[in-house]
Formats: structure tokens, sequence, C-alpha cells
């Protein structure tokens, strides 16, 4: 039986698209409105998908209070209402796009102590229009 | 060519986690507020993905007259507007979770008479953030 | 200036439409299969709207986590994972009818100690296509 | 006849809630996460609502083209992917909530050159559970 | 007490924007892509608001049962997937936009037999960035 | 790594389902209300997904820039506010159904001086209950 069980979660943060190796007509070319000089920011909406085998006493893949737990204390307590330039540690140097973001959530949730093998997917959407998705 | 077709219906239902043969401090630790004595519900929203060769006559995988009337059939008639634990027997003795009711969605649809063989994907969604998919 | 500032919470309930005082019979034609007798439920949406000044110092009409504590002590923690017709000693005798439901939602936020005069309007949404509104 | 017609755009800003004048502790126990060093961000929904006669030759309340135009050069073009605090003149000393930010596009959008006394609602939306509506 | 019940129902249809008594170019300069020779279509959406005194007994401003009937006999047989310009007689010679669709339905809800004076709003949505609303 | 990342767009189009060998019987009983003489139309969405490796120095999969071009050039422009009976050419002699049309689009994208092995799906949504996916 191959079953998964998802969750969706919010998060806003701030965020600009900007390389100080490039020159600042190059980075307009390429990041558009993304480079400019203040920032901005976006409604994150992420969801994680946990497959394996369904508990027969439970009925679950995996417990939701344990999967929400995890969630917030690995994820979305180090990156809600922060700016991921500035305050985020492992995205220093990183252009902070979705698909970087959706692989920076993957290996947090991916890590031991987290959902190691059970992780199945990590979807990201930036707009209701642009997502990224990272699968192992 | 690999296309897929899928019709997404709606339906309600009552529903509660309780194992009989745990404590009532188990069951609430285990199942919180869904373990609550007079039970809860949801809309739940009911995608069924059904893929195989395009027919070049309708240009279609499936006639969606037939797939409605297998989901009404088959599905929606016996759960809708019922208690999953009180009046589908099938799911007697069973905790009514997504994951569960994902599996037991899919075994009735995949049945001969059903979709069988071009049935790909049952998935339910418990909640606006919350959903399990059953994949063949 | 004429501003006013939504809230919008999820919560979920089970519920049954009957009248003991009718036959079966007439609570059938009446209200279809809401009479079924071991109940459904659903995912309801809960906007509360509150107008008035705004706050020069502050920007807002009301303070959100103000507004937020509110609506969830004097109305989630009530009838979140609740069945509407047994666990609400308000609602015990009345059908548990989207407009019953938003009227008696309105009676609890209005009072002293509640949103009094600032609150302008209660819409609750049973399901996507169904909703009431109370206002003032 | 009373018709009114809505046209419904979308932008991403960033922001920060901070007061000068007050302390640090004070601004975190009014403005929470939102008074974060470094800010954050949202995708903003705006909605404007324009009624009036329809005119009979064209059907409309408004011509669609000219309405759009209006406020693609009034709003988006002046917010949209900028920093509310920052880039924005007309906000700076105002902390930008969505009531601010609502009025702010009210004002923008009534004065001469704009809809006028066409303008019956604009309704701005921060996130999915949250919104604020300015009417004349 | 002041409760209102909406119901939401969908169709589609096709349609366009011309007419005879102008030059092909001031229809382009007027409707732009709406003004296509073979016309287009869309999913719209209906909301229809009824208002009035909440029946004691069934806790109802309106059976929803009459309400569904009343809605799909008198408009959604009538429009769903139908030409606008070419099946529906009553709008022969009008453009078919939003705004003169939202009047068109509430002109045949409001009548002796329909709604009557419960009827509060009737709101199409043409696309999910654009609506107009009727009311009495 | 295997990241993709997904842009949606939306477009409304006309259509009828009609086969000329087939009676008029014939083609209602298999199309319904979709055979009806002056034809209907919908709000399509399409959602093109791209999949490769994340360029190091830009933290995308594919520049956004180039992804809209692209689907508006190839895709948007031909049949936007197009009746795809009349006005596609690649479409004559097909029933635009979704599958087709989610096809029609992946062979469109997939071609030299497209997308060619980025793509990696299709999808089509007719409306909110009916889509259609076509995988590479």
């Amino acid at each position: 039986m191959n079953v998964s069980v998802t969750r969706k979660v919010r998060f806003c943060a701030g965020h600009r698209y900007w390389r100080v190796d490039w020159t600042p007509e190059q980075n307009r070319e390429v990041f558009g409105a993304c480079a400019n000089e203040n920032g901005h920011g976006h409604n994150y909406t992420l969801e994680v998908t946990v497959s394996g085998p369904v508990d027969p006493q439970t009925g679950m893949v995996i417990n939701l209070g344990d999967l929400d737990r995890l969630i917030h204390q690995l994820v979305i307590d180090r990156i809600d209402h922060r700016n991921l330039n500035l305050d985020v540690p492992e995205m220093a140097g990183r252009i902070p796009t979705t698909e970087v973001l959706a692989d920076f959530i993957w290996n947090i949730l991916a890590r031991p102590g987290g959902l190691t093998r059970q992780l199945e997917e990590v979807r990201v959407y930036e707009a209701d229009d642009l997502w990224a998705s990272r699968r192992g």
C-alpha cells in the first residue's frame, strides 16, 4: 500500500535577489524587480509530504501532532516573519528563490532528528502562480 | 502519450478517533480533540485520477459521464452526510483518518466493475491544510 | 474615515437537523440528508469584521492580538471539534443551520467584554458554496 | 439600478511595524513579530469596486481597460516589489498596517484624475485570513 | 435580527462583445480581445444572497432546497453551456458584460414566482479577478 | 538534487464537442451539453512544470522571464480569447477536451526553441473540478 499524507502551513518573509559580484545592470537584467534595493516579501505556503506504511492501530502514516511540531520547530520558527537574506544564516550568499528555499527546507527536514526517510516532497509556493518542489 | 484526467467532488461526513481497547487518557494523548466524545466532522474533497490512452474519436481518457456515475454510486452515495464510524460498515473498527479514507475509497474504485487498472490516484482532503494520497 | 478589518478563522464541528416534535417523514422532507440519524459535519470558516476609527499611533482599528484572543476564547474554544447539537448548551433545541450559527456567534461576540459596538459583521461559511451573515 | 464592478489585482511588498518614539519592548509588545528588525513581506491582494450607471452602449459601469490603467499607474507601479516603509514617501512615518494601506490606496484612487465619485470600496488583503476595507 | 444566506453556483457560457452599429475598429478599440470574431467563454460563478427573518422552527431564512430549485430552473437551465449572444433571447442586442449579466439574473430572480423581496444581492464572477454586483 | 519549478497562467476560450461523422443523437449521447449548437467556454488554468539542475549563480532552474515569454508567445497568444474549434488550426478536427488541450500544449512547449527536455508536466484545468495532465 502506497499512502502519503501532506500538511500545508503558511509563513511570510522578506527577500531580495542580488549578487554583490555582479554589476547593478546585470542584477537588474537577470532579477528584474526582485533586485530592488530595499527588498520586498511574500506569503509563502509550505507543503510537506510524508509517506510510508499506515500504522494499523492509529490509521496514520505519521502522528500529525509530531509532524506539526517538527515543521514548526525546524522550519517555521526560523524563517517566519524574517528576512531570508539577513536573518537565516544557512541562506547567506544564496539567492533566496523558491527553488533554493524548497531545497533548504528539504535539507532541514530530511536530517536525523527530522523526518529522514519518510520525507517524500517539499513544495514551496511563493505566490499563487509560482512554486517549486524538491523530491528525494 | 502519458495523459491523465482528474475529477474533484465534495462530500461531508462526521467522524471520531477512538480505540475501545485504549484508556481515555491514551486516546486523548494520541488523537487530541479528534477523540472528543460526540464527534465532529469535515467537508471532504475527493480527487480521482484516471490515466490511459486517449480515445482518438472522443479525445477522452474516460467518458466524464461514466466517471461521475461511478464515483457517485460507489463512493458519494455511501459516505456523504454520513457518520464514518457508524454508518459505513467497511470502516467499522478502523480509525477514520484521511489516510484510511483514501485507502478505503481506492479499494472501492479499483474493484472489478469500477475503474480497475485505469485508476491512478485517489486523493482525499480533510481540510485545506491536510490531505492523503493513495496510488497503485 | 470608514475603515473595517476582518479576521478569518477556521473550525470544524458535527451537527444534525432534527425536530423531535416532527415526524421522521417531516424531518426528512424539510431537512433532507441533514436529518440522517448519526449526523455529519463540516469545516466552517468564520469571518469577524470590526470597524471604527484607526488609532493614529498603531495604524489599527483593533489590535490583532486582542481580536484573535477574543475570537478563540469566546468562540473557537467552545465549538471547535464539537458536536453543535450536544456539546454547546446555548444551541440546545435550535436547528444548527448556518444562519443560526452566525446569529449565535454574533451574540457571543457583541456582549460586554467582547467586541460590543465595534462588531460590524459575523459571516459563517458551512461550505465553499453556502454561507450566512449577521449584521448589527 | 444599483450595479458595481470589482477588479482584483495582486502585488507584493515588504514592511515592518516600528515606532521610533517607543522602546523596543513597547514595539515588541504591541506589534509582535511584525517588529522584527529586518522586516518581512506579503503577497497583497487589492480589490477596487466602482459603481454607477451602466452605459447602455457598452454594458459597462467603467471600461476595464481604463480601470486597469488607473490601478496600475496610480497604485501598483508605486508599491509593487517595494518596501512600504522606505520606498513610498506618502507612507513615511505611518505604520503600514492593512488598514493604513487601504486608506492610502483609497486616497490615491479617489483623487481628481482617478476614479473620484465612482469609487465605492477599496479592499486590501494582507493574507488569506486578514483584510481591511475603506469605503466612502 | 439582520441575517442573510448566500448560495454559490457555477455555470459556463460563451460570449462576444460586438456592436453591429460600430465599425470593426471601434469594436476593437473599446472591447479589445472580447471582440474576436468567433467568441470565447468563461466559467462563471453566481452568488445569490437572500435576507429576511429566520424561521424559528427550521432556523432558516429560506429552505435551501427551494432556493436551489429556483436558481436552477430560472437561471442555470437557461444559460449554462450556452452562448449568451445567441441562445438567450432576453440578452439579444445587449453586450453580455458581467454587469449586464448580473442585472439580467437579478431581474429573473426578483420576479413574482421567484425570490421577490427576499432577494438582496446577485453577484456574478466572470473570472477570479472580475465580478459585478446588483442590489435592490 | 531533484528540483522543479511550476508557473501557473490563465486564459479563456470557447469550444464545442461535435463530430460531423456522427448523428446529432450520438453527439448528444456522448458529449451531453458540450454538444450544444453555439458552443460555450471556460476560464482555463495552465500549469507548466520545468525541472533540472539549479543554476548555482541565480538559484533558478529556469529564468522566470524566459519561461513567461515562452509560455505567452507559444501558447497564450494563440489560444487566449479564441474559439478552440475555429481559431486554432492545429486543433481542427480534434475534440477540444482537456486531455487533448494538455497534449496540444505539451507538444508546442516541448519543441526545439521551446522548453525541450526541461519540460516535465503540462496540466490544464478546464474548471475547478476537472483537469488533465500530460507528462513526458
